[in-house]
């Protein structure tokens, strides 16, 4: 028996795109002897298609694919994910779906059971809850049918959410020789793992091999980061394929296969599902061109490298913007990472703009401006002046900004929070200094200079980030226990040994800066909680700003 | 009998505020001689807390005041609206629940059956469902407590769903003698007849009077109308709180009253769902004076004159920002306007920053600038001029586009799209003027020159909207039934007697709008489907782009 799990990068809503991807697979499993292929979840559509759900032409334009695909089957088990009109009475009047082809026909459709409804999951906003158990015979074998969120509830993994049902347990009196699932698991840090544990406790229970096929590719703030599996009826994990790249996983379930060794590459998949997000904003939308704001400080070299890899060097344009009060360094700095890498740099002295604005403000405020006033004026100067490149040359402006910049509100508002993606604000400062030495690794590409001054926004004299921010190695830590753990202010001060006042301040801090965040750029999300869809808080409340 | 329904405006997370407000009621329902006592739904957190309710120490701090609340109940029966912990193995960890204190005892609760997951709501995020059925007896009276969606699907007027319970039908068997509804009901257009029509058919199925009790106040972009309303047994209105006020409606069952007049005033109620949403989003916050750059335009006009009226005119600070492109009649009307409304006007001239821009740009690009990069330029000088006065000053930036322009992504991202709040983002452009002649009802505020003139952003000489926008008497009627609606292309088509592809280039002009929109300002809802989060679209995305 021989399964081709095709992780493939849909477009969201492409529908013909995502069929010619689908159609060629087939024409490649079938030329290659395969006798099952499995898609993920939704890869019709691409996951997720969030409102263009409620759409009913575009459900129609779904459906009527499967109609394209049916032919293209023939001899083969083929499960393509797809969202249906909901056949019953149901809750909501879609179904998330798995299309289920058998020798040229289109036999059943196993529904979705598990529908995860919290951080960047809403599915319970579209879908009902299928059947837990869909069962198909092929070959002899009996091959159970899941959609990814089916499989989890068996180790306890979901968030937020206790399932009444099992599906795993509701398979195990059916005995089925092979489970299938069909996902659209997005990335975070480190969490190849946890899906490898999800299918290797429901291969122990149903005591058969599991083959999870999943998604790749950047659909807005989601990477999803493939890594489609075959795990044996040990539970050992036999095949991983890559991630970040569309893949075909072939797996031989007769052939005797090693358990491979599961490796865990944190930074390196990191890094790679920020070049993928980078790549797949750009190429779903037709973009080619980058610009990017480069201060001699090391977010915009971490995002100018990232750029590069995913745009290729000729792609990315630089702007160094100095001030009166950026040093001759950093400018220096600049240009050393934009000639290694190989980018263009222009420079545009901001400086005369700077004083034509502190001129013509000064006499109208008739006051003296507000140290406020004549920082955001220069982060803003540069806002504009990147721009106006972006606008002139049709090239998407990349924002630099960190997740703990972004976390304090550390950051100014149509300044430097300008750009069409964020492309480190799920990415805290500590973690930026590991993914440059990632960078750095065999040879140096971001300048030691840029690595080892002092963190500065340049924006007054002498100025540091940790004038106004504590030590990135005390507030990163913590940023992770409250944002991303959901720890309590007692638990984070007993933990990091720091007054509970100080934490109860920093969090404070992070519910005032709400407003910034919500006029920022979407960005890539690469931790279990980021500034998006995944956290919806209020702007305007009082417990998170009180505490 | 005597029912006092407390229409109190509580914060998002202020339960100590939030407290106050209902032991005041208290204090004062016992005072006057009231049976029962009914607070909106959520009402010692504010609705909707969103994921402040993840926060395991807000439940418990909500669940703690229910103690507070107890003693002050004595002689009555209170129903007030907290979230709790889900007491039985729920899908989620929380209920959205009624305590039901009598006579100075926590009795019980109702945990709500139907969780609305559509449009702005998303309660399966947070919450398990509760049994359809709660009865408590007081003085004789079998009485049923309900909460908002609960009613709903009697009347098949929920969104997007079709529960497979109806709490109304589960209630009849058991002949309740009155039914109470605790509601967080957010307003749109005409919005209030709808909620009507859901409490008279529930009133005639089970021949008893419903009561309902809604939150007041703006949340964010939501906004609660109030319009309590008291219902007899054959379904008629009774009595009406007044809308977008606190309000105590108190209701004598035993007293003989004829039905009311149900009256619909459209735009008067729409003004004030805006002059509120502004009002709370200052006060609430804490903010309480307003900048706005006034163009001598329609949006600006009309969102100074709603500012005025949330804020007080000495509140509100307006700033003009003429160009080589701004009529000498734009500064005189807005001058006019400003004297009128008693607010102060500055003016401050871009032009000179406009050309060192131009000077710089052009040589850094060694290529004549596009029309693109000069008319954002001005928008974006404007934008940063306003921040400054915001920055200075310490006060909040008002948005001043309205929903047509937002659709069509008529609007600089980083200029005219600056601001806290956005006023207008969802009130198109032919219900500005309809506001503006209600602003002008009695004598004329908004100067007529204003409302004559043809709309322009003026960013090149004798610029009009309609050189780029089709005339807003045929564009905002498409946006209706397209955005809130959710007609299909063919429809509007035929309908609007417009061709297919007029249609679908707008549409897709929508949706390649939409990177603008995730950045632009939280607005205030007014309509059935705003940009805000009851509109959940992918930036990256082919099926709305290609249509």
């Amino acid at each position: 028996m021989k399964l081709l799990a095709a992780q493939v990068n849909p477009t969201i809503g492409d529908l013909e795109g995502n069929e010619r991807k689908i159609l060629d697979i087939l024409r490649r499993a079938k030329g290659s002897g395969a006798d099952i292929v499995l898609f993920p979840e939704l890869a019709v559509t691409g996951y997720p298609p969030e409102d263009l759900l409620l759409d009913g032409a575009m459900i129609e334009a779904a459906e009527r694919q499967l109609e394209v695909i049916r032919p293209e089957t023939k001899g083969m088990l083929v499960v393509v994910g797809v969202p249906r009109r909901c056949p019953w009475k149901g809750e909501k009047f879609l179904c998330n779906s798995a299309a289920v082809f058998r020798g040229g026909e289109l036999i059943g459709f196993k529904d979705k059971t598990l529908l995860p409804t919290y951080d960047v999951f809403d599915e319970k906003r579209y879908f009902s809850e299928g059947a837990p158990v869909f069962l198909v015979e092929h070959l002899g074998w009996r091959i159970a049918v899941t959609i990814c969120e089916d499989l989890w509830q068996h180790s306890n993994l979901v968030g937020y959410t206790r399932y009444g049902v099992d599906p795993v347990m509701a398979l195990k009196e059916e005995r089925p020789d092979l489970v299938l699932n069909l996902s659209a698991s997005p990335y975070y840090f480190k969490r190849k793992e946890t899906r490898w544990l999800v299918c290797s406790a429901a291969a122990k229970t149903l005591e058969c091999p599991v083959v999870l096929c999943n998604q790749v590719g950047a659909n807005d703030q989601l990477v999803f980061d493939g890594h489609s599996l075959y795990c044996n009826q040990k539970g050992e994990l036999v095949q991983s394929a890559r991630g970040f790249v569309e893949e075909d996983l072939v797996v031989e379930f007769d052939a005797h296969v090693c358990p491979c060794v599961r490796e865990e590459n944190g930074i390196q998949d990191l890094y790679r599902a920020l070049v993928l997000g980078v790549k797949d904003y750009f190429g779903k939308q037709g973009f080619s061109h980058a610009v990017i704001g480069l201060s001699g400080g090391v977010d915009s070299a971490l995002t100018a490298c990232i750029a590069c890899d995913a745009l290729g060097a000729s792609k990315v344009k630089a702007i160094a913007l100095p001030s009166r009060y950026s040093s001759l360094e950093s400018y220096a700095d600049a240009a050393c990472l934009a000639d290694r890498l190989g980018i263009e740099l222009k420079k545009v002295d901001i400086d005369g703009l700077f004083q034509e604005y502190l001129d013509q403000l000064s006499s109208a405020f008739q006051r003296p401006l507000t140290s406020l006033v004549v920082e955001n004026l220069q982060a803003r100067i540069r806002g504009m002046i990147l721009m106006a490149f972006s606008n002139q040359e049709g090239s998407l402006l990349l924002n630099t900004s960190n997740k703990s910049e972004m976390a304090m509100g550390y950051t100014t508002l149509y300044g430097d929070l300008c750009g069409g993606l964020s492309v480190l604000s799920d990415v805290t400062k500590l973690r930026v200094y590991e993914l440059c030495h990632f960078v750095n690794r065999k040879e140096e590409i971001i300048p030691k200079a840029i690595l080892q001054k002092a963190p500065s926004a340049e924006l007054r004299p002498n100025q540091t980030d940790q004038d106004t921010l504590p030590p990135f190695d005390v507030l990163d830590p913590i940023l992770e226990d409250y944002l991303e753990k959901g720890r309590s202010l007692e638990e984070i001060s007993t933990e990091r040994n720091v007054s509970f006042s100080f934490v109860q301040g920093l969090t404070r801090q992070i519910h005032l800066a709400e407003y910034k965040r919500r006029q920022a750029p979407m960005g890539i999300r690469v931790t279990q909680k980021a500034f998006t869809k995944g956290r919806v808080v209020p702007i305007v409340q009082k417990w998170g700003e009180k505490k």
